[in-house]
């Protein structure tokens, strides 16, 4: 088994620490046309919080990122319009500022980019086009004075381009710092119970970390736009790829149309994974447990044993980060009428 | 006329000022056997918020009573799971605290009451029982420890009956004080404009202020449980009948099957109307002029000409009140596992 043979090199690279594991930095990433600032915050804030940027009003950025709800949606897989289901989970968005790519397949290079793309998309918010979502927002005077203030320099603000810039740098403020493996890395050695040292000893003997490396566990080394691909399964044949329908959804392959694409995937990220529940791009795994025995077996040919589990487990949950404190936005009005049409 | 002479009478009171209206009280109304609590608003603002309060995780009481947009949701109807829809618009939840009932037609005494309706409607959140909805909330670790904080005298607090007066405690702090108009009865003689003026002196002459008076113009004299109930068409027979489709649903007569109570409701509050569209029980007039038209032709058989429709928008828009600023909730986690079940 060729592929065998490459992780098991990678995974003794790994266990002698060559790709290192850094706490959360304090600062995120932001692209040098896209500088933060309190009004595109403010103004990404309600955006992600309004319904009205889809179809029927009934589904906004925040219902499948929750970010109330550690950024997800607890469910296997994403809804949309009209009851309509999507095909993959939804990722959470505290801490997607790390990734150098976005969505399951990172066909996305940036947030930016990402923010168009469930608009949209017609099992999701369904908007028929972009030209009608900045038509309708054209239509509340709080959005154009918002956007006003948040682009300053530019006469006619309220553009697609800057509406996915909004979203994006308010999506920047998501980030959980100070997990208990935050404060472990920073010094504190009493941040970890023993159980999870095991675990965060496992993870890297066994050769997880070769993947789930970085300050977000998601890649190390990668620039902005470049994305951490492995295949999932990189062992098929066990039996969980039937158990769990694993290979049905090709992955990274449905963008590029490439063979050595199919069933690839964005690695994804290790922070907070013990309360986004359920797992994998399909949502089928439901407990964390059985998400690390699915990953052990598949991308490593580990057969773990409970109590290695267990440790694993416990270590996860040390990446739980605190969720800051956020200011509901006020959604701004259409006084004297209603802009949303008929289901 | 038989109905139009009565209602030539109470005109003619209400221009008298014998219903009063009075700006927005700093205090609710709260019931003895619910008094507030810090802990029960923060519980009840979480449980608000939760989607896994309804069967497939994707609708919580903010999808419907949008807290961060005045209240509703700018929708004609309701939207439940599976991509359903209700029957009726969904009331603004701020200031609901000052009705002696709820619901269009009036039929829960309480908020509390109100609470347990939408969880098990089955176009709605559509939960199977409230059992389930129990036998859930006990799953999540953080909800036993809230309930806890909330209700301390009680051994299992973890109930129905807590669920529904923790929810009903956080919405008796959505008040929207200091609208112009409270600001102009409080002695600021500048806070209505003119127009706004003589829109309030109409609304008075015309005979609006009938039903509409009070704190939230909505009635006035009422007591807790007891309601402020009216036919709407008061005179049936103009074109607006067929026009908005207003005598298809019957009202209260759903809940009491009397005769008497067809197309009777529950007279809704004038606060924040003007950002509250669209409008009426079925949500099919979009604009508030024509709400007003609909409203002076079918219960005062007034013809009002578009300076007189303009005047009193313009009184309606200084009902808008301040919205103030809400943290928001973090929900809690089910570590380690997903309780919202597949689709």
């Amino acid at each position: 088994m060729h592929l065998r043979k490459i992780l098991m090199v990678i995974a003794t690279f790994a266990s002698l620490n060559v790709w290192a594991t850094k706490p959360l930095p304090d600062k995120v990433p932001v692209p040098a046309d896209n500088p933060m600032s309190t009004q595109k915050i403010e103004l990404g804030k309600m955006l992600f919080f309004d319904p009205r940027l889809s179809m029927d009003g009934t589904i906004s950025c925040n219902s499948c990122h929750n970010v109330m709800f550690h950024g997800g949606d607890g469910r296997p897989v994403g809804a949309g319009i009209h009851g309509q289901r999507g095909g993959r989970g939804s990722p959470t968005v505290w801490n997607s500022a790390f990734y150098t790519v976005q969505f399951w397949d990172g066909r996305a290079a940036s947030l930016e980019e990402q923010a168009k793309g469930p608009v949209t998309n017609s099992v999701e918010m369904g908007m028929t086009s972009h030209d009608l979502v900045i038509e309708r927002v054209r239509q509340i005077p709080g959005y154009i004075a918002a956007f006003k203030k948040a682009f300053p320099k530019e006469k006619n603000p309220v553009t697609t381009l800057n509406l996915t810039r909004a979203l994006a740098t308010y999506e920047r403020t998501l980030v959980t710092p100070n997990a208990p493996f935050d404060k472990y890395m920073k010094g504190n050695k009493k941040a970890l119970n023993p159980q999870q040292i095991r675990g965060w000893k496992l993870v890297q003997e066994i050769g997880c970390t070769s993947c789930h490396a970085g300050e977000i566990f998601a890649g190390e080394g990668f620039k902005m736009g470049e994305g951490n691909f492995q295949p999932f399964p990189q062992i098929p044949g066990s039996k969980y790829d039937k158990m769990y329908d694993i290979l049905a959804d090709k992955g990274r392959y449905e963008v590029t149309k490439k063979d050595e694409d199919k069933n690839v995937w964005r690695v994804p990220t290790w922070r907070n994974v013990a309360i986004t529940a359920p797992y994998f791009h399909n949502g089928k795994v439901k407990t964390l447990d059985e998400a690390v025995r699915v990953m052990a077996k598949t991308q490593l040919d580990a057969d773990l044993n409970d109590a290695q589990v267990a440790d694993i487990v416990a270590f996860l949950n040390s990446l739980t980060g605190e969720f800051p404190k956020q200011t509901m936005p006020v959604l701004p009005a259409t006084p004297n009428f209603s802009i949303t049409p008929d289901p």
